[in-house]
């Protein structure tokens, strides 16, 4: 069966300058193919361990990229009229092999779990201010979505 | 003596949110009082032990944070006509007591060295795409900037 990407989901490679003095590591810019406008940056740790779900936002669109130690990221989509309505998607992000962008669309369930004995660091570069009125939250055993957290 | 700030430097206090499961570190949003426009989000390592220094940017500005470890910043005033032309400064960047935004203006000069054991993180999201036409570099040892690195 093919792997199927959630609708609305961009995953793009990203480039990673190795340097024995420590590495350049790119996130996005304004000429990238996922970006689109500006709202804020900023960054969330994840202790080795934790789980830290599930989120949605209802207008925001998230660029994530995990610089430091690798996380699984976890995307149910619940959306009625989506290609891939009541499916989930696991991705590894980080570092070193999987340094990448990933586009979370707004609407769609997402979780994050540390992965190694790290402390990994998100970076989320959004197109929108924050805004607690449009993020909703459940807790990561929640029965609305079909997925266990190991 | 007043400590001197290099004149278009500016450097605001930054958001931790502690959690136990990971804390939330505010960088930069389109509302922020440093924010003017958008270029790229890109980071750097810089491994322990390590300078990288002399650079500078004809054209771009720079908006530093350091979410992981901590780093010394120092900032070389060369520019003719500048209130504090000929001025060397000295920053503390970094986690968990000098979590800020320093915005670096274009033509002053201005390095890194890590701070502490750990690898440092520093993120900069610029105001303009990387363009290394626009970019100069001086080795660490340069004796056309009066600072010695220790």
């Amino acid at each position: 069966m093919k792997d199927i990407e959630i609708e609305g989901v961009i995953v793009q490679p990203l480039k990673q300058i190795t340097d024995d003095r420590g590495s350049i590591l790119h996130m996005i810019s304004k000429d990238s193919e996922l970006f689109t406008k500006f709202g804020e940056i900023y960054f969330s740790e994840i202790r080795s361990g934790v789980i830290k779900a599930w989120k949605r936002h209802k207008k925001q669109t998230q660029n994530l990229a995990v610089p430091i130690s690798k996380i699984r990221l976890v995307i149910f989509d619940p959306r009625l009229g989506s290609k891939t309505q009541g499916k989930i998607k696991e991705y590894q992000l980080g570092r070193p092999n999987h340094y990448m962008l990933i586009q979370v669309p707004p609407m769609v369930w997402y979780g994050f779990q540390a992965l190694g004995d790290q402390t990994a660091l998100i970076a989320n570069c959004s197109d929108q201010l924050h805004n607690p009125e449009e993020k909703e939250s459940l807790p990561a055993n929640s029965d609305q979505i079909p997925y266990q957290w190991k």
